[in-house]
């Protein structure tokens, strides 16, 4: 089949997300050096502001990793060898939190949800009452592989009724794309990637630490006892990023790019505000489940979370041709499923710099590659749809 | 005092070095999905031109994090529970290897080399003489703190001379900077960060391992007893690198902005030959020295990197006020000691995008400020005396 844009690229993964084009421009700006007075006005900005995305108080650290290396941080500095945690799995982001445990030798609980569906309030009830030893409850807000959300704040409640456990909560495609309240919900710890919500390229992960959870840390690094039973982590320690934070910069030498680009991304959200992010998201993703839904597809995730929307590649087709066909005949990169959901399922983004103008760019082609593939349908019918919601 | 400089800025710190233009425009492009074809194509390219830059056959993983990440990533991978290390300590950056070791409950035996001389060759045969039972030998190629280069070639032969232990090397500010033959000298292994020789923003790490490296990884990968003592480690593991590398990708997602930009920092590296970059940073270091030395300053390091170049803060001039006036009055950052050093050397790169007359402008700026601040020489005398240089 002859590409119908040689030209083009579009990409609706979820994540890395598409960049504002004056993100761009700060980053490509001569860089100050990282331990000389510009680069400290720049790391005050930036933080005061991710204190507003994460809608807390309290510190949020910088690290140059990926999400996943934010994740093990979280890991490796507040837990202690012998303590047991719980995991809620509901996904392939959940299992992430279960294996970076494991690497720690820390014994794990499993809440094991169907893939598709949200915890279960009940059945973490039950299992909090049979542990309340545990030292940490893992979950993830935003569940990527399967475009589930879950109800951190009613998660955060139940775990602070039954025991002293630290909420730890992957917000790596929720933070500044769905209401999340770190202070006000009790959260202890939050972690989130810079290509995300936040409109940066990927390579750093910010992670917020609630007073209980720095008072725990502190208490954990000057007990002799508990500090013979800290976990081995050297680049990614907590405390050499809390100390240089006191002089406003980083232990070690940052992604400054990023750093730029994320002090230009932090004032555009300000600007628009938290609030209208959010209701934008929301509405972007109600917009493409009514397209996908008026095309005859049915949606994946049972209780969706706005960042994206998964839906089930109908019968007959197959699911990696229909997102190779989107790649090759219309430039457009969405993703498929992962791990089980492989060519089951495909996703398609809504947070970053994007539109509902956009959204229905990326309509009208899921429409052309389906038609390509051979399923029956009205051609316009999705767009008709989101055009619908849009209007209101 | 009034500044002369009140828009531009220069900096001349040993890292992050100054970025090619072309590098810059790079990163700013629209960039590909971490995993399309779009990606597999640049992974290819930039692993093969990194080989060249290694000058190795062997395999290059990238790492999205600081050289200490990189380093950290080569004890936790490599290394196993209850196992020695002979770490070689010149400077900051040997101190960190111990550190890391340290953090990982490593015993480590420590070579005291003092701050500003090279590591003394017949010690560490003694050494090597006296503990045959080490994993591992760790040495810093071009000590940044102190500025001082050692003898990688004669290192490693010696350490394979007298033991099985693998040769690791902190190549941060000497790969593509000072000669350097990962294979030729049988180096095991060796880590560099993105924002020094390879000239591309901070934020990445690039670790190669050679056959013999990766065949002791492997083994200890398959044999269950030695697993068990594996250290705990996840985001910086090897085992999912190399996985992911045969796919010609990431294990996680990577700084893609900063791949963007090595890309485009390795073709240049090739047009202009390893060689010729090699002679470049020599000749701008020479005549750098050549300057402060017709200024009347004295050379820090005993046997200097052609990284950066390392000098005594003159009696009756104040380290940090020299620094400081550089940077109000003239626009200059240059870098200070560090631990030990603060306030008695100053410290200025030749590695990065830089020609002999950027070299011209920091010394002329050098010596405006060694004026104010009272130091008494011929104005001009140091560029004078590296126009010489320059014109051979």
């Amino acid at each position: 089949m002859k590409t119908k844009n040689p030209m083009r690229q579009r990409i609706f993964t979820p994540g890395p997300t598409q960049i504002p084009e004056r993100v761009t421009v700060a980053m490509s700006q001569p860089f100050p050096y990282h331990r000389g007075p510009e680069f400290k006005k720049l790391f005050e900005e930036v933080t005061a502001n991710l204190q507003y995305v994460f809608q807390t108080q309290s510190e949020v650290l910088l690290l140059t990793a990926s999400g996943t290396g934010g994740m093990e941080a979280c890991v490796a500095n507040l837990l202690l060898s012998g303590q047991k945690a719980l995991v809620i799995v509901a996904g392939k982001f959940g299992e992430r939190w279960q294996e970076i445990c494991q690497a720690f030798d820390i014994e794990t609980i499993a809440l094991n949800v169907p893939w598709g569906e949200a915890p279960d309030l009940e059945s973490l009830n039950k299992m909090l009452q049979a542990h309340s030893d545990i030292a940490a409850v893992f979950c993830t807000h935003s569940e990527t592989s399967t475009g589930v959300v879950c109800e951190v704040k009613a998660i955060a409640e139940l775990v602070h009724a039954h025991t002293d456990a630290l909420v730890i909560v992957d917000g790596i495609t929720s933070v500044g794309v769905l209401p999340f309240f770190m202070d006000k919900w009790n959260v202890d710890v939050c972690v989130t990637g810079s290509q995300k919500g936040v409109m940066v390229p990927p390579g750093m992960a910010y992670v917020a630490l609630s007073e209980r959870a720095m008072k725990r840390f502190e208490m954990q690094q000057r007990d002799e006892a508990l500090m013979r039973r800290n976990l081995p982590h050297y680049y990614l320690d907590f405390a050499k990023a809390r100390e240089a934070a006191k002089e406003r910069m980083t232990a070690w030498t940052p992604a400054i790019t990023l750093l730029m680009g994320l002090q230009e991304s932090l004032r555009l959200m300000r600007e628009t505000g938290l609030e209208n992010l959010w209701n934008h998201y929301a509405r972007l993703a109600q917009a493409v489940r009514a397209g996908v839904q008026a095309l005859g597809l049915e949606l994946f995730a049972k209780v969706p979370s706005n960042a994206l929307t998964s839906v089930k590649v109908p019968d007959g087709i197959d699911g990696r041709k229909f997102v190779e066909t989107l790649r090759t005949s219309h430039g457009l990169t969405i993703a498929g499923g992962q791990g089980p959901l492989k060519g089951k399922i495909f996703r398609v983004t809504h947070m970053g710099y994007y539109d509902h103008l956009d959204m229905v760019a990326l309509m009208a082609g899921l429409e052309l590659a389906l038609r390509d593939l051979g399923w029956k349908f009205e051609l316009g019918a999705g767009v008709a749809a989101m055009q619908k919601v849009c209007a209101c």
